[in-house]
């Protein structure tokens, strides 16, 4: 019993310490280790896995729509990032730089990339020439380096795993077409897999990315009603093109620049998924990424015959398709089960002498904890409708939060007595003006997280200067 | 014509020059593009998507064996990598180092990893604590970066892909078995999924890893009889645990130093199957590598019922479970042909007006251009029996060319003249002296490849110093 509680005890109520909850849930979880490098973490296998089955979810929908997967250098001269000027600026001042190669120094810094537009610039300019070579749809799944100063485990590192698609087209409509394409993707993967509900919209000129000509943005509210930006997909007209020289001739024989787009996701959507799902015992995750959706646990399993119907059980379950373990260890159960509960995993079967004589298990719901006594040759069916259900309550359960947290504001003070006091998003009327975004955050700390693409007319006034209104806006702290 | 001449006169003739056809076969095949960054190349989708297989097979084989992924940092700080003597000597002088984050100087440098033993060394001295939590098998996909003076597509750059496994063990007995269980799955993934015949055994103490016990090696063979080291498993004993601290309570509760392992296998196998089954016309994939197995292409394909006929096999063969495409492209048939050729797709589906009106199609390998005329109906079956036909004859032909280029030398003189005039290996016995290890390779510019586990007597003495010799090894010029 001591060591049944002490699992427990390791998390710090949500309720108590939010921050301090999250902190615990990815160590004791085993998600993620400290390392000895400044803000780098490490994945232990509990942690890579589920980005494995995001790699795994997200590469096949990228493919269904054209995408092909390459692989460009981790390293950058410095000449090649500065090509184009805002893109620069966005980026020099947080990357980390090589100088030397062995004990030589080098000719030309080169940075470790922090997202690798110019370097896929660079490929087009020698690859695109004619209309026929476009358009090129590529992504890689690699690592990135910014040099944050302050670090929490997925949410913001050092260095972080992310996939980063960067496509040029032929004309200004098809690429615009294809950031919108992506968004999309990234929603539906959100929503669908991830069971977190997403807001859709298009980040103002101040949140936009670096060089970029629009951001569109999908946003989700994490338990403690912040906001964590999920999945950006930008659009970047023929600015990059101008910098970098790359044309192609089109069907007439004459050149024009290309159109480009770049898109990513990055494991920070663990960290959304750990603060949309989880609990105080732990974390919670969706059936549909769930490395392990199912633990057998048997209970007195020196008991004649329980482990034998345990991995029959497990057979039965991976036969059906889930991915299922069977734990044999030598821990108590109860042990077991707080390892589980801790671990997320979605549904475990517990199966004792005493079932083994009425012919049933007893199945239990990660989130709910609800349990159902099984037949036998039940257990496939039940699990695959308790894991289903569960997936649809977690995404209901998130949508109810999110659409609870949202308020309106239609004055200034109201704004700011929301955000003070009510944890979640607010919404007004917003003149377009960066003052106006600027005075919000520093009165508020709120920042704007996206113009939506649902708009919605509040009012004809800015809720912060009063001038005539342009758009329908969210506002809320961030992760 | 003028274009399809093109196509195939862009190849250097592999006997004219054997260096100039690699190079003109990885850059015409669209694996690889130079980039702006030196001694880095660029994965096009043809040449990544030969790793994707890669990796998707020999991970499977990896997690069939207990293996769990993990992903650690890309920086090593420099206290770490001294750490083990043997270990930073080896590697210290081929790094690229960070000095700089931002604008900050860093107060130590950090690497960018050349390999990782020392970070996974700096976790499982965190995380091992008992015997229970022995073995650990991690491994991990990613990059590393060595500043190699000279470089070559795939076989030696600057950045390159790999996988790197790490194991933790109990004892000395288990680490040794693990590590040539990892060198069988290397061999056997070589040999079945690859078609490359390899030699497997022991590296000398010269060859071996920088810090390890003793190296295994898995040895190919290239078309112009050099070899290339595929695969590399090794063995630390408990130097690095010792250097690290790494240590656990055995079941009597006494503390005890891990025993451990490191393995890699690398985009350079791709060079591998480059240059052990390309031909003048470009690349040859086995089938079960081939990203696309079949490529459909349709002759006169304007003309009534060609394109439905093309897209009805494709589909055929699709659900068949092959890897298929259709070019219906405007280009000419030729065109298509050398295209698929220079490719190495095994197979093409030719499909035309006068094969409609017969009910056939024409079935045609990559490798020896056997056609086969196929009814419609038994086009996917006969699809496979070629397929796995070609596969198993790459085979074949490797391993006739590695047997047949495999020379025995008696005395040094007979060493000598078989380097320099036969294209290939020669084995001969060797006292184990390093002395006579690097005579040899001044003299004939063939280093030790390994000590085959399949041990031969070729005589008493040492090819060449004269005393008693204690193995048979390999000598050979390589890669």
């Amino acid at each position: 019993m001591a060591k049944e509680k002490k699992l427990v005890e390791a998390i710090t109520p949500m309720a108590e310490d939010f921050a301090q909850w999250y902190t615990d849930v990815v160590k004791k979880a085993e998600l993620v280790e400290y390392s000895s490098v400044r803000g780098c973490m490490i994945l232990r296998p509990n942690g890579y896995a589920i980005w494995e089955n995001i790699m795994h979810q997200l590469d096949a929908r990228f493919k269904a729509v054209g995408v092909e997967n390459v692989s460009l250098p981790l390293l950058i001269p410095e000449s090649l990032l500065q090509k184009e000027k805002d893109h620069v600026e966005g980026f020099a001042p947080e990357v980390a730089w090589v100088t030397y190669g062995g004990n030589e120094k080098l000719p030309e810094r080169l940075c470790i990339r922090p997202t690798s537009e110019t370097l896929f610039c660079d490929l087009y300019k020698n690859i695109v020439q004619s209309h026929r070579d476009l358009p090129k749809l590529y992504n890689q799944w690699c690592s990135v380096v910014r040099w944050e100063k302050t670090t929490r485990p997925f949410l913001r590192t050092t260095e972080f795993l992310w996939q980063e698609g960067h496509t040029a087209h032929a004309t200004a409509q098809d690429a615009e077409d294809f950031t919108i394409k992506i968004l999309n993707i990234y929603a539906d993967f959100c929503e669908h897999v991830l069971a977190i509900p997403v807001l859709r919209g298009k980040k103002t000129d101040k949140e936009k990315f670096a060089g970029a000509e629009s951001t569109y943005t999908i946003e989700s509210m994490m338990h403690d009603g912040k906001a964590l930006q999920s999945g950006t997909s930008h659009y970047f007209g023929d600015g990059f093109a101008r910098a970098f020289g790359i044309q192609y001739s089109d069907k007439d024989n004459q050149l024009q620049y290309v159109h480009q787009t770049s898109w990513g996701m990055s494991t920070r959507i663990i960290g959304a998924i750990i603060m949309v799902h989880g609990d105080d015992s732990g974390l919670v995750l969706p059936p549909q990424i769930a490395p392990t959706q199912i633990m057998v646990i048997p209970v007195a399993q020196h008991k004649r015959g329980v482990l034998e119907k345990a991995a029959e059980l497990r057979e039965q379950l991976k036969n059906a398709g889930f991915s299922v373990k069977l734990d044999d260890t030598d821990k108590s159960p109860g042990w077991k089960y707080s390892e589980q509960e801790m671990r997320g995993i979605p549904l475990r079967v517990e199966i004792g002498p005493r079932d083994l004589e009425s012919g049933q298990a007893l199945l239990v719901r990660r989130d709910t904890r609800e349990k159902r006594q099984v037949p036998f040759g039940q257990v496939a069916a039940v699990a695959g409708e308790m894991l289903e259900q569960m997936q649809q309550d977690l995404y209901d359960r998130a949508k109810e939060h999110l659409e609870s947290s949202i308020y309106t504001a239609h004055t200034y003070e109201e704004l700011k007595q929301l955000v003070a006091e009510k944890p979640g998003f607010v919404k007004s009327m917003w003149c377009g003006d960066e003052a106006c975004e600027k005075k919000i955050k520093e009165d508020t700390g709120a920042t704007s997280r996206c113009m939506p693409f649902a708009q919605e007319h509040l009012g004809d006034t800015c809720v912060c200067c009063g001038k005539p209104a342009k758009k329908m806006i969210y506002w809320g702290k961030a992760y």
